[in-house]
């Protein structure tokens, strides 16, 4: 079938619409049309070159939402007319990483997903004949798309695309941070370093979860206010105080219960960690580095109780938890309709990309 | 009253015995006559000058074991007679810290600890009547000591001092750090950095709780046997190996689920952490590194779900734990007996610091 999709063809250079060539779905696999696509900084990167992984020509897009298509054989945990919501983390339920129960890094289809591929090895998409490669196993930027059954989270059917696309992402890996991965408790203290999207869906989860101090750090003081909307309860700019980590033990007296790092800045997350509480603060990394960098403390900040990790995904299993989480919005627990700012055709792809590269939008969401 | 004791009169120097003047107990503290004493890295470390807190002169020596002889006012929980074991991390339970249920950093007395004075700021140890420094808390090293109520575990009587004393420091490092830091489950596959005292602490720990593979990583090949007694599986020699991090994930099928580190060596903290198992991996610091050095890794270790964290005398809640700890031993559950290589009387305590740095003693007790 020929489909519409925004194609990047090579780094650093804008996407271009064409009209492209999409297989149907083989054996495992779902043809979906895709009713709605944030726009994502983790495309940017990709788009931008600095992502040493990034392989092109692809189709990009990994935050959608749409409508099971067709399925392919052997398919029987979906079918026509589903509502779905495509998971770069897939969830097969089988591997070792699903069955830990310690993790939601599902590694089923790992490599042929990090080389652009659908688990057989080859790319359902084309132009002229010519392959183009999928991206995190969704490339949301095309309006129909094939995704392995086990990357697509069934969700209920009056969910609106427009917002819950932002679960496929964002959302969740805000939210997830605090509740899957940090499992903060009621009555905590938290401090969100970076109040982008991600920072404040950090504190809307902080705030779900009955947290009583919520410090938000930024350097830009207009998000402040919206901050404060999504449950904020103190804000520090780092430019007005004469040390962050300082500022942060002094509101909390001796220190953040939790801290969460939605930057990508080396430095901030070592602040991050140091800023917690002796004897038990837990320090979470969101955000992504620059290939490259690395982190540092004096391991004295461990052994004296400081806890260091990471969450992908927001720790959250896609197939089990996104359907959750779009309960959650449906039943007005958290926020999604105020963090969507922008909605584009998907002709206008490129402004949605400008926006956040200028730090105009919270989350640009194309609408097919 | 008069006792002897091993005084540190300035960093770099050997001990003296002398004889030295100990006022009774006052409120809240008990009188202890100590009947043996380990001789620890710690203590060396103060004495060489390198510990950038240490203090003189003052009565070093934290890991003993001894009976009540006195109380003073207002002490409920000890009495003469009692067998006790001192502690340098005391169990207050009334502070943020005890109560907080997350750790078992006591800060109740954490101040005047830190300055060698008992918790009223003065110190009971003195000399042609000028004060002596207590050390941790403790001050194992004098024949009779005094310590904070909080500050000592009651233990069974029947348990033998030159054995148990190696609780109030070593074993309970090793073993707790395993059982209440990382909380080890059966079946886990564990690497243990660095087969010193530690090292083999944390393997007889990780035998306990049914741990699969447990790795064993030492420079020392003279280390293999002992260890292997303590339950470690498996050996690696750092010098005959290309690279230590890919022998343990190549040994444990994608990297071990949980790693320590006893050395102090931030480089090689790093390969701890990063020998770990992607999605859950833990690695807990328990070596004490050099003043000023850190630890430093790639974000993305942590962002794919290993956790960094450090662990003080084991996670151990010292009059609720070390009690339960003397039980495993007189239980067989684990073994002292083996790793108490050298026992010395009080006048000869200097070799036992020369044992120490020669590598020839797993473990040298002072006997009173």
């Amino acid at each position: 079938m020929k489909t519409r999709a925004a194609v990047a063809w090579k780094a650093g250079e804008p996407l271009t619409i064409e009209t492209v060539d999409l297989e149907g779905p083989r054996a495992g696999e779902v043809l979906v049309e895709i009713k709605a696509t944030g726009i994502c900084h983790t495309d940017y990167y990709t788009l931008s070159g600095a992502d040493p992984e990034g392989l092109f020509p692809a189709i990009l897009g990994h935050e959608g939402a749409g409508i099971v298509v067709d399925v392919g054989p052997g398919v029987t945990t979906l079918k026509k007319g589903d509502h779905v919501i495509p998971l770069y983390t897939p969830e097969c339920r089988q591997c070792k990483f699903c069955l830990s129960r310690k993790t939601n890094l599902c590694q089923a289809i790992r490599t042929t997903q990090g080389k652009g591929l659908m688990p057989d090895g080859s790319s359902r998409f084309s132009l002229d004949g010519k392959p183009l490669l999928h991206y995190m196993g969704t490339s949301t930027f095309s309006n129909y798309t094939v995704a392995p059954e086990i990357a697509l989270a069934k969700i209920r059917p009056d969910a609106p695309f427009e917002m819950v696309c932002y679960i496929g992402c964002g959302v969740t890996t805000g939210i997830g941070a605090v509740i899957f991965t940090a499992k903060v408790e009621a009555g905590a203290n938290v401090a969100v370093f970076g109040l982008g999207g991600i920072g404040l869906n950090v504190i809307q989860g902080a705030k779900m979860v009955g947290a009583d101090k919520i410090i938000g750090i930024d350097l830009n003081p207009a998000r402040e206010a919206m901050a404060r909307q999504f449950g904020m309860t103190h804000f520090i700019n780092p430019r007005e105080v004469e040390n962050v980590v300082d500022a942060v033990v002094q509101l909390t007296d001796g220190g953040a219960d939790y801290s969460f790092e939605c930057i990508g800045n080396t430095q901030v997350m070592r602040q991050a960690l140091e800023c917690t509480h002796k004897g038990w603060g837990q320090s979470v990394i969101i955000g992504v580095a620059e290939a490259g960098k690395e982190i540092s403390t004096r391991p004295f900040q461990l052994v004296t109780g400081r806890q260091w990790k990471g969450s992908a995904f927001g720790g959250a299993r896609g197939r089990t938890d996104v359907p959750r989480i779009v309960d959650w919005y449906m039943d007005g627990k958290i926020n999604i309709d105020d963090l969507i700012t922008h909605k584009l055709p998907l002709e206008r792809i490129n402004e949605g990309f400008d926006l956040m590269k200028r730090g105009e939008s919270i989350r640009s969401v194309v609408v097919y």
